[in-house]
C-alpha cells in the first residue's frame, strides 16, 4: 500500500491501491499533482474544538511555477462549469491569461481572509508592488465546509495562507480530510484534497504531465459512480450520510490542473473545460448550488511582468494533430481520479450540529467495481 | 420491441427494448422529444447513389413550438461546449434568449443552404419580414458526415429544409441514419438521430417534460461507454470502424433541450450546459475536432415580437430549491439516452470512398452491459 | 448652486451648475444614483497622516434595494468590460442574475477586507447562513488608489464596511475624494465618487429612472473630453499630474446602475454594457492597465431566497421596441455626467511620494466646453 | 482631394480632405484596411432595377492575409458588442482563435448564400477539404439593408462571393455605396463602407499598422457626433431621412480589425473591444437592434493546418508596457473614421417603398466641425 502524507490516523489506501485505476493514460510517478515539475502544495489543517463550535476547515495553497509568479507569470485559462461560488481573481485570469500569485483554497466565507494572506505575501517579496508597478491579483477558490465546519466563526485568517505557503512541497499531494479539505464531504462521504496525474507522449521524444488537485464538496449520495460503477445505489442505504438541505445550497468542486505542456491562454481554457468529464464520471451531475471552477495552467509559458522588448516570443501546443486531444484525455482522467482519491483517502471527520461525515467504505467499494467473479 | 418510425430496413431495438435505462428519472410516453407537448420533428433524407459520389446526407428540422416562433418566440438557452463548428444564429439566441425559427440540422457544408432554406420559410409565412419589420433568425445547427458522405457536392438545398417542415410531425422521433443524421458516425459505430425524455415532478401537482434530440457524430470506438460499462474497448477489436484520421478534424454533437417547464433564457443556458454530463456518460471527452453545442428552449415562456405594452409579465423555474437540479439531471440523462438511442437505431451505412459504417452490435452490448451473471 | 454633501473644504460645482448637461434625457430630482427609490449609499473616507505614510482611501458601499436582499433578491447583470481587475462574487451575478449583498467600493488591495466586512454584516442579519441555508455571495469592486494611498498599508478593514453601511442614506451620493474615491484620479485630475441619474418615459404613464455611481480611476490626461470637447488637449500642458508610469498598470472604472424598470438579468446585462458608451465619451479608451466593470441591477424584480412554489412570477421589459434603447441611453448618459461628476467635485489631495492630484479647473473647462462665442 | 475608387458619380471628399481628423495616431499611407500589407477587399455592387423591386444590396470580401488563409490560419479574436444580429463562423473563430477563409460582408437573409459562396470558394483552392481532412469554417458577417434594398429578394447568390474574392485589391477601399455598402444608412444619411488606418511605433525601430474596416448601419439622426461635435442635432431637421421604424428593428455595424502586429487570439479579442470606443465617439449608443461585431486579426501570427511537431512557435506583444494602450487607440480612432469615411464617401440612393437617403452634406458638417472663428 502506498505510503502518503496527510492521513492523521493511519495510512488509507489511494483507488490504485485497490485495483481501481480510471481512464487509460498513465499517471506520473506519484500519480499526484507533484509530478508537474515546479509545481509545490501546502496545506494548513484548523482542526479543533477550542472554540465555541467545532472547527473543521482549513487553507491549502498551489505554488503554480518556480519562482516570483508576478514577476513571470504563468499562462492559465479558466472555465466557470457552474458559477454558484465565490472565488477571487477570474475576471483578471480570463482576460489576461495568467496567473501571478499562488492559489488559495479555503472555505466560502474565508475568500477575504485569504485574498489578504495572498496580497501580504505578494506585499512581502515584491516592494514594487503598490510603488513603482500596479497591484497583483490574488487567486482564491473555494467550497462550503459548513455541513461540518463552523463557517460563521471566520477561522481562517490571512495568516493561514502565509503558513500553508511556508509548508509547500513538492512532495506527493497529501489528501483527504486536510488543508482546505478538512471540513469538505462529496457523495454523501468525508472527502476534501485529492490529486492524481497522467503523462502523455508527444512525440518527438517529448512527454509531458497533466495533474490535477481537487478541492471537492459535491455529489449526491446515490451519484457515486466508480469507473462507471453506480456504488452509490449500493452504498447509500446503509452508510451514506443524508445532507439534502445542505445540498442543495452548497457543495462545490475546484479543480486545478497544472502542466509542462507549453499551451497558451486559450488552449489551457479548453483544458481546464474539460474537467467536467471527469467530474461527471464520478456521477457528478453540476448541481445548481455547486459553484464548480476549474483553472488550468502551464509551467512552461510564462509571461515577464516587466517586457524586454515589444514582441514576446511564445508557443503554443500544435492544435489540429492529436495532441490537444490527448491533454483533454489527460484532464478528464486525471480529475475523475483525483476526486476518487480525495474520498478513499479521508478519515471520517464530526462537526457541528452533531454532523459525522463517514468514510467511504473502500474495500466494499473495490469489491463493488471489481464484481464477484473477480 | 417498440415499433419505430425511419428504420428503412426493419426495427431495430431502442435501448430501453434491451434492458438498458440510463439515469433514474422517469422517460415520457414515448421517450422522444415530441413528448414536450407542440414540438415537432421533421425529416428529409438524401440517401442515393445518382450522383458521381454516393450521397448520404440530409436534414432534421425541429419546430420549437406551436404558431408562429417568430411572432411569439420561445425563449431559449445556448451552451458553447466546444466552438470547432460552424452553427449559425448563435448570437443572437445568446444576446436576446429566443428562438425566431423552427432549428435546422444539417450536414457542415449545407449550413448556408439550410439558412436560405429557414430564411425562404420565415419569408414566406410573415410579410413583414423586411418590409414593417426587421429580419429574422434562422437556426442552423450541423456535424460533419465527410467520412460517409458526398460532402463536398453540397447536395442540400434549401428547398430541403421546406420538405422536412413540410413532414414534420409530433410523432416519436424517427431514428438512427435519417434525416441529418444519414452519414453520421458516433464511437465507430452508424450513428445520427436519437431521442429520449424524462419526466420531472415539480410539486403541487405540476409535472414537467424534458425532451432531448440528438445528431450524434462524435467520439473515439474504445470510449464508448453504456450506463458506465466501457463497451468500446470489448468491441472495438472485432467491429467498430477504424476512422482516426477522420476523428481529429470532424465529428461534433448537437444536442437539442425542449421542455414545458417556464424557465427563462438565464436558467435554459445553464440547462443546456447539463448536455456535457449526459455526453461524458456515454464517453464523450468532448474532443479537439467535435463541435459540441447545446441549446434547450421552453415551450411555455414566449415574447411577442410585438409588445404590447412596457412591460412583459414572465415567469421563471423557483431557482433555490430542488427543481433546477431536477431539470439539469432531466437533461443529462436524455442527453445521455438520446446518444445511445441514435447508435441502437442505426443501420449500417457504405458511403464516400468505400468507407462503411456498421451497426452498433445491440445484442452484444446489452450482454456486456447485464454481465455475465444476468 | 447646488449644495452637495461630502465636499471636504467647501462646495464645488456639478457639470450642471456650470452648464454642461451630457445627453439629451432628463436627469432625474437630484441627479443622482438615489433617485431611484430605495438605493441608498454610504462613505467611510480614511483620509489621514496618521500612519507612516499618507492614508488616502476610503470604503463606498450601495445598498441595492430595500429590505434583505439576501432573502429577495434583486436581478443584476454584469459586464466585465476589461478584466484587469479583483472584483468579487462576479461570476456567482452572472450564473444566477442576482445580487444578495450590499456592493461594496474600495482599493484594490483592500478586496479581502470589504469581503469580510459584507460577510460580517450577512452574517449578523441573517442567522440561517452557514446553518440552515448556504452561504452568502459579497460583491466588492475596485480601483487602485495607490498613486495617492498607502495602498500596501492595507488600512481599510471590513470594520469600515459595517460603518459605512451605518452611514448609508438616500440623499444625493456625496461626490469626489470621499468614500472609495478619496484617492482616486482620472484624466490626471483628482476624482473618485460621482453619480447622475435620467428618466425615461416607458409610456401608459410609466416612467422609470435609471441611476449611475461611478468609481472614477481612469484615463490619459490628454484625453479628457466633456460633452465632445476635447478638453484635456487644452488643459494638459498647463496643469494635470503627469502620472504616466502610474496609468498603465493602474487605473480602473467601477460603474454602478440602478433601475426601478423590471428588467431581467439578461437584460441588465444589455444595460450594463452601455456604460462602454458613457466612458468613451469622456475620452476613456478602456486601457490596459484599467479594470472598468459595470453592473447593473432593478429594484423592481426580485427572487426570493425560498420558493414560494415552483413558478416564480416575473417580468421583462418590452424588448422589442424602444424601450431599450431608452433605457440604453440612460445609462450612457448617466455614466458619462457620473463621471464628469466625480472630476467636478473633487478637492485637491496630496498624498504619498509627494503626489499631488489637481482639482480639475472647472471654470477653464466650462469657458472652453461653451467656447468664446457663448 | 484625393482620388478614390468606388465613386459612381464622381468623388466625395474624405473626412480628412475637410480637415476632419479623428484622434491623435497617424493615419497609414492610404488611410485604408489595405495599408496592412497583404489584406485585400473586393466588392461586387447589386444596383439596378431589373428585378420587380429596386435592388440595392451586394457583397464586400476581405482577403485576411496572403496565400491559403486555411493551410496557414491567422490569429483573431472576436467581440460580439450586441448579439443582435445573423454572423456565421462566430463560434469557432472565438473557440480556437483563427480566420479559415476569406471574411465575406452582405445584407442579413444572404448569409446563407454567402457561407456558401465562401464554401464553393474553399472548396476549389482546397481538393483536401472534406476528403483528408475536415471541412471548413466560412466567415461572414451581415447588416440589414432592407429599408432600400428588396432583401426579401435574396439577390445575393453564392456566385458573387466569388466575383467579390476575382476583384479582392489591395488598392485603398472603395467607400460608401458599394459592395456589401449599397443598402446601408447611418445616422439618417446613405452610408456603408469605410475604412481608415492608424501607425503606430512600438520601439526598437518596429512600427505597426492597424487597419479598419467596417459597414456601417447604425445610429439614430440626432446623435451623429463629428470629432466630438453633436452635428447630428444640427442637421437632423433639415436633411436626415426619418426611419426610426427602421431603426428599431434594424441597423448594424461590422468592424473589421486587421494588423501586422504579432497579436495572439487573446490580445486581439481585446483590441477589437475597443471598436466601440469608435463606434461611440461618432454618436452611437450600440442600440437594441443594432447588431455590432468586431473582428480583429494579426497577418504576421499564423497557425499551419498541419503541424509541423507538438509545438508551434509563437509571439505576442508585449502585453504590460504600453503598446497594448497603442493598438487599442489606433483600433478606436481607426474605427471612428472608418464611420465618418463610410458617409463621407456615400452618395445617396434611392430605394425600395420610396425610401430615399440622402447623402451626408460634408461641407455643411466640416463648417459645423470647424465652428465659425476658425
Amino acid at each position: 500500500m502506498t505510503q502518503h502524507p496527510g492521513r492523521t490516523t493511519g495510512p488509507r489506501p489511494r483507488p490504485r491501491d485497490l485495483g481501481i485505476a480510471p481512464g487509460v493514460l498513465p499517471p506520473g510517478p506519484a500519480n499526484s499533482l507533484t509530478d508537474v515539475p515546479g509545481v509545490r502544495v501546502g496545506h494548513v489543517t484548523l482542526a479543533h474544538d477550542d472554540a465555541e463550535l467545532p472547527v473543521r476547515t482549513g487553507v491549502t495553497v498551489v505554488v503554480p511555477a518556480p519562482g516570483s509568479v508576478f514577476r513571470d507569470k504563468p499562462a492559465a485559462g479558466l472555465e466557470v462549469v457552474n458559477g454558484f461560488g465565490k472565488a477571487a481573481g477570474l475576471s483578471q485570469i480570463a482576460e489576461l491569461g495568467v496567473l501571478e500569485t499562488p492559489l488559495a483554497l479555503t472555505n466560502t466565507l474565508g475568500v477575504g481572509a485569504a485574498f489578504e494572506g495572498l496580497v501580504r505575501h505578494a506585499l512581502d517579496g515584491h516592494p514594487e508592488i503598490g510603488t513603482t508597478t500596479g497591484t497583483v491579483n490574488p487567486a482564491v477558490f473555494e467550497c462550503n465546509d459548513g455541513w461540518l465546519n463552523d463557517i460563521r466563526g471566520l477561522h481562517v485568517r490571512p495568516r493561514h495562507v502565509r503558513a500553508a505557503l511556508d509548508a509547500a512541497t513538492d512532495a506527493p499531494v497529501a489528501e483527504g480530510a486536510v488543508g482546505a479539505g478538512t471540513g469538505m464531504v462529496s457523495f454523501g462521504w468525508k472527502a476534501g484534497i485529492g490529486s492524481s496525474s497522467r503523462r502523455v507522449d508527444a512525440g518527438d521524444g517529448i512527454r509531458w504531465t497533466v495533474g490535477a488537485l481537487v478541492l471537492a464538496n459535491f455529489g449526491s449520495a446515490a451519484d457515486l459512480t466508480v469507473t462507471g460503477v453506480p456504488v452509490g445505489r449500493a452504498l447509500t442505504p446503509e452508510h451514506a450520510v443524508e445532507q439534502e438541505e445542505f445540498a442543495r445550497g452548497a457543495g462545490s468542486c475546484v479543480v486545478l490542473l497544472a502542466t509542462d505542456a507549453p499551451a497558451d491562454a486559450r488552449q489551457l481554457r479548453r483544458v481546464a473545460r474539460r474537467s467536467t468529464v471527469g467530474l461527471a464520471r464520478t456521477g457528478g451531475i453540476v448541481q445548481h448550488g455547486s459553484g464548480e471552477y476549474a483553472l488550468a495552467w502551464s509551467t512552461a509559458q510564462r509571461t515577464p511582468h516587466t517586457p524586454r522588448g515589444p514582441v514576446r516570443a511564445a508557443s503554443a501546443v500544435a492544435e489540429h494533430g492529436p495532441l490537444m486531444d490527448l491533454l483533454f484525455r489527460a484532464a478528464a482522467e486525471a480529475t475523475e481520479e483525483a476526486v476518487l482519491a480525495s474520498l478513499f483517502a479521508a478519515h471520517p471527520v464530526t462537526g457541528v450540529r452533531g454532523h459525522h461525515a463517514p468514510a467511504l467504505p473502500t474495500e466494499q467499494v473495490a469489491r463493488l467495481v471489481h464484481g464477484p467473479a473477480r
